[in-house]
């Protein structure tokens, strides 16, 4: 399983990934979900991957691949970041038209999802979902991040908390927050937990953080966040009709 | 879809329950998944219902039919509550095989979820989840509580707070707040909730509370959290890693 968060701010892009991938619980290996494109000064693009391993290794191989041998047309040289999502759900594409005949004969899940998001020098930030058969959508300011993975456990937090006005680092933190609560409840969501901050405009990346199991921070926001919402259930008031209760 | 908890606590057992079923977005309905079978200073037996509706409402039907016309054999004269456990998956696995086919037929989802919990003069409290196989299993002090439906957006709060020493009114009000968060996520989870108390050896419902949807502590429940939340989020401290950052 895996676990993604990318978030648009006013302030900018947030992007958050697991680094745990498994073929069966005996089967459990290391694997970071973001990659980044980046000509400093001029374009920064981010990818998180969800889904089928092979797929999506290949459909990012293969983007690389045009990226540096192409001719002309690749991610480095895209006008957009739509032309961006639009060469990611075609790569997706080709790489499951190939392989998925051969997975679906033995039963295998051929699906991937990614999270694909940055900013073009004359654009805006923008931040996308590509879905597994190559379509995708954008974000907007009503509904400001994606998920993808095991998207559930982590979800309340991002509904109750994350809007465009929401600064980076408050959004840095509710990622962690939601990635505590989801690693809490599936073992196959797990560090090192890869987070990026982007400042708009800024095209280039801003902060890159690996954090580890054993990190002290991760080690806190566990413990701040148990405290706080034993906390929040105890000054919950009674209601009337449990008062009188006991 | 439907969402369901049950909690086996030392103090008594804890269940709550959602009424809102749906085939399809544009047929959505109330029904209430709660059902209690009681004989007062004798036994209570509770049951939540999640799945496929005609599957579990006619599984109930006929439990309370053979409990009523029976010879003798029903849920009323259980001796144990692995007893009942045992009737209700019968009772389904008799349904499902004389429904299946037909719904298979149709593509429709045939499989169901019981929660039954409930004690019986002479047991002490216990608390099982019925599998749509007719297969069950039973609550430990490790595994408190079990959830049915749509389970995954209010299991963190459930994780992080119940234990087998949670007092009734403490779980009650974390029922709650799961509840709170799933209806934010899932719209197809929605009031009137219900929420059973039983006290051990009670032998008979100790509080049952229907709430609706305007209902005033649900409204209280909701702010109070949403207020929480967003303040454990401002304490929680930066890591070093950011606090240069801005």
């Amino acid at each position: 399983m895996t676990y993604c968060i990318g978030i648009n701010l006013d302030e900018g892009l947030l992007f958050a990934s697991d680094s745990r991938t498994n073929a069966g619980v005996d089967d459990v290996r290391r694997f970071g979900k973001m990659r980044t494109f980046e000509v400093p000064g001029e374009r920064l693009i981010v990818t998180l991957s969800a889904g089928n391993l092979s797929l999506t290794q290949n459909t990012l191989n293969l983007l690389e691949h045009r990226a540096r041998h192409g001719d002309g047309t690749g991610l480095l040289n895209a006008s957009s970041m739509f032309e961006v999502a639009t060469m990611v759900g075609d790569a997706m594409r080709e790489i499951r038209k190939r392989d998925e005949p051969y997975l679906r004969d033995s039963g295998i899940d051929a699906s991937g999802t990614f999270i694909v998001g940055g900013q073009i020098q004359g654009e805006a930030p923008r931040l996308f979902l590509v879905y597994s058969e190559g379509n995708f959508i954008e974000s907007n300011p009503d509904t400001p991040y994606f998920q993808s993975g095991e998207i559930k456990f982590g979800k309340p937090i991002l509904d109750r908390v994350v809007t465009p006005k929401t600064s980076l680092l408050e959004a840095a933190k509710c990622a962690l927050v939601s990635f505590d609560s989801t690693m809490r409840s599936n073992l196959s969501v797990g560090p090192p937990i890869e987070l990026l901050l982007y400042h708009r405009d800024a095209l280039q990346v801003g902060i890159r953080e690996r954090l580890e199991d054993d990190d002290p921070y991760l080690n806190q926001v566990r413990g701040h966040w148990n405290d706080s919402l034993r906390n929040a259930l105890q000054t919950l008031p009674m209601p009337e009709w449990l008062s009188g209760e006991n």
